[in-house]
C-alpha cells in the first residue's frame, strides 16, 4: 500500500474546512496522537484532525479517499493491540469532539451516544435512570465507547452479560468515500438483510468510522456480593471456574489472577490490606449480582461449596462497598502494575473455559522452554486469559529474535484448544502477523474482500488486522 | 441473472457423486421441495439433491458454481418469507441428512449441531443435561436449526434471552466454490478479525451453506409462571408492555394477541376452556422464569400492579403444567389458525417496544383506508408485531393491485418509528421489493458487494433479500 503524505495543499483544504484549533501540526501535539496504550509503540501522523460534526468528518474522509491519504480513526487511545496507531502517517482522525450522550430513551431501554463518550460516564448516566450498560473494560474510566465498539471490548461483566457487540442495535457510520449511513434499526431483533452492524463492530476502524451508536440497556441489578478466593494451585483455580458454571451458576464476575499479578498490583498501588500467604498461587475474584439478597447469599454458599472442594486458603468476603471497590480496583490495576515492572508483551488469548487449565500449563511450559516469566490474569469465566510476557533479564537478542516464535506457539496452543488469539483487545497492529493461525487463506481472503467493498482504496486504518 | 437448467450431463455428475435415493427427479418428489410455509407460493427446482456429508455437499456446490446452476439450500421448509423457494429452478439442496447433534459439551456449555436438527429436539436434548438453548420459534417442533440460523429466528423467549444470533459461537460453512471453512472459534468472546459468524447468520443461505454450528448454552431456569391478561383496548395492551419493562422487570415471555387471533385459534384447535368476554380486544400472555419461586411470585405481583392500572378483564394464572402447555399451544397455533381462515399476507414488523401502540393504530388506519381486515399478534416484548392481512371479501383486483401499496405504507410507518421490516422471519422472496424502505442504495450496495465476495457468480439462493 502506498499513501500520499499530507502536503501544503491538503493542509489548505483542511484549514478551509475546520477551525484552526481543530488542526494539530506541531510536534508536541502530534506526539500525543502517535501512541495508544500498546507497549511503547510510537507512529506519528502527518497531521491530527479533530472534526466537530459528522458533516466535517465525512468531508475529511471524502477528501482523503480522493487523495489516497491514510486515515487512522482515534478515540481515547487506550487500546492494547495498536489499533489507533497511525502506522502510515497521514491523518490521525480524532473523534474527541463526538463526546455527547445524545438521548437516554428510558421508555425503550436504549441510549444514543457519540463515540468519544467515556464508558464509565455512560454507565453512570444510565445508572441514574436505573438502567445498565454492562460492558466495562478494565480501562472503563478512560476508554471510550467508539474504541469499545471498534475492538468489541469485554471486561469483567462479560461473563454474565456479554461483550460490547451484544449491546449494539444500530450505528451511524461514515464510509471511506464520505457516505453517511445507518447500519440497522433501533430494534432488539432484526432479520432485515446482512448484519452490517455486527460487521462494523470489532472491525477496528478499518471498514467505517462510527459517529453514533444506539445501544441496548437493561434493568440495573440492585445488589451484588463479592469474594476473593485464594488457591494453592493456579491450575486448580482455573478448574474451579468451570466447576462453578457446571453447578448452573452464572456469576457476574469471575476473574483470575496469578500470584504475581495480585502481589505486584498491591505493591504498585501501595495496598497492604490483603495478605497473600506464601503457599497461594492464584486468586479468583467472584461476584454475583441480582435483586434479592437471599438469592445472592444462596449463590455464594453454592460457590463456596464448589471452591472448598479445591485446596484453597481463607476466603475473603467484601463486607462493605469500600471493600468491594478496593478489590475491584486491585483487579483493574493489574495491567498497569504488571507493565510497570518490565518491558513486556501482552497477549489476549481466549479458549472454551474448561480448557483454561491446559492453556495456563501450556503457557508456563512454553515460558520454561524459551526462558521467559509470564504473569497471567483475566476474565476466567469467559476463558479469556491475558498473558503478560515479562522481559525481565531475558537478553535483547532472545527478546527480539525468539519471542515471536514463542508467541506463535502460545497462539497455536490456544487455537488447538478451540480458542482464538484475541478475546477483547482486537488484532490491531501487534497481533496481525499471527492471523494465519486462527484463519486460513480462504477466511482471510473473505475478510479482505469485505474490506475492499467498504474501502476500495484502503485508506481506513491501514496496516491493521491483516498480515503483512 | 441467468442460470443453467440442470441437464442430463449434470444429472450424470450428481448420480456419480450421490447414491440414487439422494437424487429426486420425479414430479411428486420435486413438488415436496417446491414450497415452504410462505403463503401458497410454489417454485419447482429442476432436481433435489440430498448430500449425506460435507464433502459431497462441497462437491455439489463446486460443480454448480462451475456450471452456473442456481442452488437453493433447504432445511425443514417452514420459513415464512420464502427463503427456501427455488425461484430459479436449479438444485434444491436439502440438508435433511445433516440431522445429528454431534456433541453436547456440558463442561463448556456448548453444543455442536448439524443444521437439520429440529429446534425442539435440540432444546430437549440439552435440557436433559440441565442446559438451555432459548431461541424457540413458534414452529419449534418442525423448524430446524439451519433455518433458524439462516433467518436469525426469534420466538417468545427472545424478549429475555435474545434471538438465534446471540447463541452462535462458530459455524462450519461451505462457500459457493466448495471451500469449507469455520467462521470463528468456540469461544464466548472474540475480537479476531471481521465477524464472519454474525455475517452468515441471517444471510438466508445467500452467502454460504451452514453444515455445523457451535451454539452457546446457558443453565436451564428451573421454574416459571404464566398469566393471560385480557385488555379492553388493544392499544392499552401494547402500552402495558412498555410499562412492565420500565418497572425494571424482564419477563421471559410477553406475547400480544388481538381478539381475533385468540378467538380464531380457539376455534381452530377446538379449545373452549378459555372464555373471551365481549369487551376484550386483546390479550397479553406473560411468563416469568428463574430458579426461586418467591422471586417469581414477587415479579408476578409487580406485573399485576402494572397491568391493573389499565382497563383489564379477569387475569388467568396457569395453575398447572397442563394449563401452561395449553396456553402456550394456543399462542403457538395463532399463525396456522389465522391462515386457515382466508387468503392472507403476513408481515413481520419490529419497532422499539414503546412504539407498538402507534404501529398497531397505524396498521388499523391503513387497513381502513385500503379496506382490509388485519389480525395482529406477536412478541410484544421485543416490539415484534406479526401483521396478518386477511383477504376476506376484498376483491381480487384490489388484493392484487393495491395491497402492495398498503404494505409499503405499513413498512414506511414501521421504519419511521425506528423499526424495520423483518424482526425474525427474514426478507427472503416476499419482502425483498420493500428493502428500499429500511435501506438506501449505499447500504444495499454494500450488501451486494459482500454477496459478490462470497458468491461471485450468484448461484446461492438467488432472488432473495435484494430488490428485483
Amino acid at each position: 500500500m502506498s499513501y500520499k503524505k499530507v502536503d501544503q495543499q491538503d493542509i489548505k483544504y483542511f484549514t478551509d474546512l475546520l477551525s484552526s484549533q481543530n488542526i494539530k501540526l506541531d510536534a508536541e501535539q502530534i506526539a500525543q496522537y502517535a501512541h495508544d496504550e500498546t507497549e511503547d509503540l510510537v507512529f506519528s501522523p502527518d497531521i491530527v484532525l479533530v472534526p466537530q460534526n459528522t458533516v466535517h468528518l465525512a468531508a475529511i474522509l471524502k477528501y482523503c479517499n480522493e487523495q489516497t491519504i491514510a486515515v487512522t480513526p482515534q478515540g481515547s487511545r487506550t487500546g492494547l493491540s495498536g489499533g489507533a496507531l497511525p502506522l502510515f502517517g497521514g491523518v490521525a482522525l480524532s473523534l474527541e469532539k463526538f463526546n455527547k450522550i445524545l438521548q437516554i430513551d428510558e421508555k425503550n431501554g436504549q441510549v444514543t451516544v457519540e463515540p468519544a463518550v467515556i464508558t464509565q460516564v455512560l454507565q453512570e448516566a444510565v445508572a441514574e435512570k436505573g438502567l445498565f450498560y454492562p460492558p466495562d473494560p478494565a480501562s472503563k474510566g478512560s476508554c471510550s465507547i467508539g474504541g469499545n465498539l471498534a475492538e468489541n471490548s469485554g471486561g469483567p461483566k462479560a461473563v454474565k452479560y456479554g461483550v460490547t457487540n451484544e449491546y449494539v442495535l444500530n450505528l451511524e457510520v461514515v464510509l471511506a468515500n464520505g457516505d453517511i449511513i445507518w447500519t440497522g434499526a433501533n430494534v432488539l431483533k432484526n432479520a432485515t438483510g446482512y448484519n452490517l452492524t455486527q460487521l462494523v463492530v470489532g472491525s477496528e476502524g478499518t471498514l467505517a468510522v462510527i459517529t453514533k451508536a444506539v445501544l441496548k440497556l437493561i434493568p440495573h441489578p440492585q445488589k451484588n456480593m463479592l469474594m476473593l478466593v485464594p488457591f494453592k494451585s493456579a491450575e486448580e483455580a482455573c478448574e474451579a471456574v468451570a466447576a462453578i458454571f457446571r453447578k448452573g451458576l452464572t456469576p457476574s464476575g469471575m476473574e483470575f489472577m496469578e500470584r504475581d499479578a495480585l502481589l505486584w498490583t498491591k505493591d504498585f498501588i501501595g495496598d497492604d490490606s490483603i495478605v497473600i500467604q506464601d503457599d497461594i498461587q492464584a486468586h479468583l475474584l467472584i461476584e454475583v449480582d441480582g435483586n434479592v439478597e437471599e438469592v445472592l447469599m444462596n449463590e455464594c454458599e453454592q460457590i463456596m461449596e464448589v471452591v472448598e472442594a479445591f485446596d484453597v486458603g481463607e476466603i475473603l468476603f467484601a463486607d462493605s462497598q469500600a471493600q468491594k471497590d478496593k478489590l475491584w480496583n486491585l483487579r483493574r490495576k493489574v495491567g498497569e502494575a504488571v507493565k510497570s515492572q518490565s518491558i513486556y508483551k501482552e497477549e489476549d488469548t481466549v479458549v472454551p473455559r474448561y480448557e483454561l487449565p491446559k492453556l495456563l500449563k501450556g503457557v508456563k511450559d512454553i515460558g520454561n522452554q524459551y526462558g521467559f516469566h509470564s504473569v497471567c490474569y483475566g476474565h476466567a469465566g469467559d476463558g479469556n486469559l491475558h498473558i503478560n510476557i515479562i522481559k525481565g533479564d531475558m537478553s535483547d537478542d532472545k527478546w527480539d529474535n525468539e519471542l515471536s516464535t514463542a508467541i506463535r506457539e502460545i497462539f497455536e496452543l490456544t487455537v488447538s484448544l478451540g480458542g482464538t488469539i484475541s478475546g477483547e483487545h482486537g488484532i490491531g497492529h501487534v497481533q496481525k502477523n499471527y492471523m494465519d493461525i486462527p484463519f486460513g487463506k480462504t477466511e482471510l481472503n473473505l475478510m479482505k474482500g469485505i474490506k475492499d467493498v467498504f474501502d476500495p482504496k484502503g485508506i481506513l486504518n491501514p496496516g491493521k488486522i491483516f498480515p503483512d
